[in-house]
């Protein structure tokens, strides 16, 4: 086989064989494919496409270029999450331990995205003491004690995928459904789970801003899991405005634990459950989602989620006082709040400007190799629905350079619009994609 | 500016901007652009193609990469031609002295391409002693003496283009018509000539099979040409039979120089005098075709023609002798006739079996470190529309080794159709592009 040819069938629109995939995936992994016919192909696949097929056998390809986790060893499904991302999205924080609470064993590994904040793994990185860096070994001990570890992924998880993603990066290529979608999938299928449920975010402040490019998203992640034995399902889920109030890193994990203390914004409870029920319902703890839904709200109410979040920080050797003492966590030495230029109710809010005010704040991550800053942030003081009079907060910044607050405040003012009368309600959750 | 800028402009099919273009030519050929940029921006082009403008812009650009000959001290118009390649195709040896004869500069400079047979510059390297290598300066004075050379392109002429087509090869970005266009014109625009014509071969032993394919391709080399100063014309040509009798290399010079004395065959004088006839004109020799063709009837008549050829040789070193005695060239051991296998009248014979041929009996080159065997070859004896009797020669082979020689027969005998009445007269000339 050439590689050559390959790239020819590619360009032609042919759809390519499992054999063709697998060569390709090894030839750049072990080098013996030069970048030069890697990056054309990876063009030929932004142009052309792939089929479900062809993208499932590049996802198990990718896969097989590393370790793939093995934790039959452990009784219980193994399950996860993965979502698109957006602003304030803390999902993982508060549903991984739901479902760990439930009986599901879920083994999170998650990357250290570009964004607005951190990612889950920098998140938690707030937490004194805690780590995220475990071996195949570690991990398969901490799911058998605990049921679930929140975890970086290694550097010998689908080494393919880093490559290629190196790749696409510098040759316009990341843009690509079949090549989205095969990143994430082969670094989840490498995990050893047998189901997955995905987030897949629509909106202004997601990757992906209309429905049906996060349907398309959605549906082939879900066609390429269910073709490697992994039963995905997928949420489309709304992503305008800030999901839940904190922005940042070490408030995010202030918001989450509140959330499984019952006392969390509605809208990060309501898919927090949603997500955690699907998780519960794959790893066959419940037949249905409304018997799935019961038994996580259970596991909310009583205790056990914020309970099972405690034995997950104190076995990754973080502190779990800071369940009860948000003290311990990094602040930020000022704050300053941004007041209402008049009185109404909150309309609307612009997640993107708020994610930019994150930015600013030094909460996110504009190279991969920049570090995060765990303390600043915002607090949505105001959200959507919500009345306010003039002068009062509509958001509280938490920062360390007083010159870099003024340019968020100004990002936050914009992203608020206060009128007299309430926005018609918007659902969260739009769509839900089970094949 | 950025590569991936560049990159994701063609992706996204926009029209890119001299500096664009410019930039990124640069950068492959200093190597700050890295090769598994230029393959992506490679793919994207063969994907979204090119504007004229645009593909005028990376043939300057690809110019500028080597050296450019500027022959102005030297009285006269420089005039070449350029062949897209056919089998027996030697119209270069026939026109080049018989243009020069009538007062044209003649600078032409060629590959070493693959093919069934050699190029150009291999049929001329059977002549003994002739030197293909100049450089400029020798050039200026075999021009300034002679009024043509017959040479090799250095390896200062567009290396971009050397560079490029290299990461084609191994990409299957090839056949994208722009990068065909930029890739023959950049070398020809190098030569320092004010005027071109091209000889655009459309069948089934051409590089464009079709004839809407060959017009494409031809309107873009003529497009390109005038919007880089140089004039530029083709003639659209038909290549589904050999052009001649001789295919290999000694023996295409052998009929290359019988035309020259006006005994060659008719296709091969029509097409050469016809080219030629459009370098007087653009030369501004002659003010019209007719008029043009009438200068260079008179100059094969006259047997100016033949003289320049043997001045052009004797100038690069050859041994002039042979334009008298064909013997002074190499030739093979062997041969043997390929026998007709009934009476009638030849009604076809497909050049692509007939090139197979030559490249079996060791005339062509597979790859570019190939060398090429000047011996061998095989004669047609019978062209299209020829009687012949059961029995007798439809074409000789010369060859050194026997075992080839049956597989060559064998594809020679394919090759032909004979039939009882006489095919329909096909044009070899199809059409003219002007602008």
């Amino acid at each position: 086989m050439r590689a050559t040819d390959v790239i020819r069938q590619k360009r032609d629109g042919e759809a390519l064989s499992e054999e063709a995939i697998d060569f390709f995936v090894r030839g750049v992994t072990d080098g013996s494919v030069p970048d030069y016919q890697a990056t054309a192909f990876l063009m030929a696949v932004f142009w052309r496409g792939m089929t479900d097929q062809e993208a499932a056998w590049l996802t198990q390809a990718m896969t097989r270029s590393g370790d793939r986790a093995d934790f039959s060893s452990i009784p219980g499904a193994k399950v996860d999450k993965h979502s698109t991302g957006g602003v304030g999205d803390k999902t993982s924080l508060v549903l991984a331990p739901l479902a760990a609470a439930c009986g599901v064993i879920v083994p999170m590994m998650s990357g250290r995205a570009l964004g607005h904040t951190g990612g889950t793994v920098d998140k938690l990185e707030s937490i004194p003491g805690m780590t995220l860096s475990l071996d195949l070994d570690a991990m398969r001990g901490a799911l058998a004690k605990v049921g679930c570890v929140l975890i970086q992924q290694t550097s010998r998880i689908a080494p393919a995928d880093k490559k290629l993603y190196a790749l696409r990066d510098v040759t316009a290529t990341v843009e690509s459904v079949p090549l989205i979608c095969a990143s994430i999938m082969s670094k989840k299928i490498a995990e050893g789970i047998s189901a997955l449920v995905l987030d897949v975010k629509a909106g202004r402040a997601a990757f992906m801003k209309t429905l049906d490019d996060a349907r398309r998203l959605a549906r082939l992640m879900v066609a390429i899991g269910n073709r490697s034995g992994v039963r995905s399902e997928a949420l489309l889920t709304a992503m305008d405005v800030p999901l839940g109030r904190a922005v940042g890193n070490s408030i995010e994990v202030i918001e989450s634990i509140e959330t499984l203390k019952g006392r969390g914004p509605k809208d990060l409870e309501e898919l927090s459950v949603a997500l955690a029920a699907r998780m519960v319902r794959l790893g066959g703890v419940a037949a249905t989602n409304d018997e799935a839904t019961a038994v996580v709200r259970r596991a909310l109410a009583s205790g056990a989620g914020v309970e099972k979040f405690r034995q997950i920080v104190e076995h990754q050797g973080g502190n779990p006082r800071i369940v009860d003492d948000y003290g311990l966590l990094p602040s930020a030495p000022h704050q300053e709040t941004v007041p209402a230029p008049r009185g109404g109710i909150v309309t609307d809010i612009d997640a993107m400007e708020i994610g930019r005010a994150s930015m600013v704040l030094g909460a996110g991550r504009e190279k991969a190799e920049d570090s995060v800053d765990h303390a600043p942030g915002l607090w949505i003081r105001a959200h959507v629905g919500e009345r306010v009079a003039a002068g009062e907060p509509l958001a509280e910044l938490l920062f360390r350079d007083t010159r870099r607050a003024a340019e968020a405040a100004s990002l936050v003012s914009k992203a608020f619009s206060i009128e007299d009368s309430a926005p018609p309600a918007s659902p969260l959750i739009l769509e839900e994609i089970t094949t």
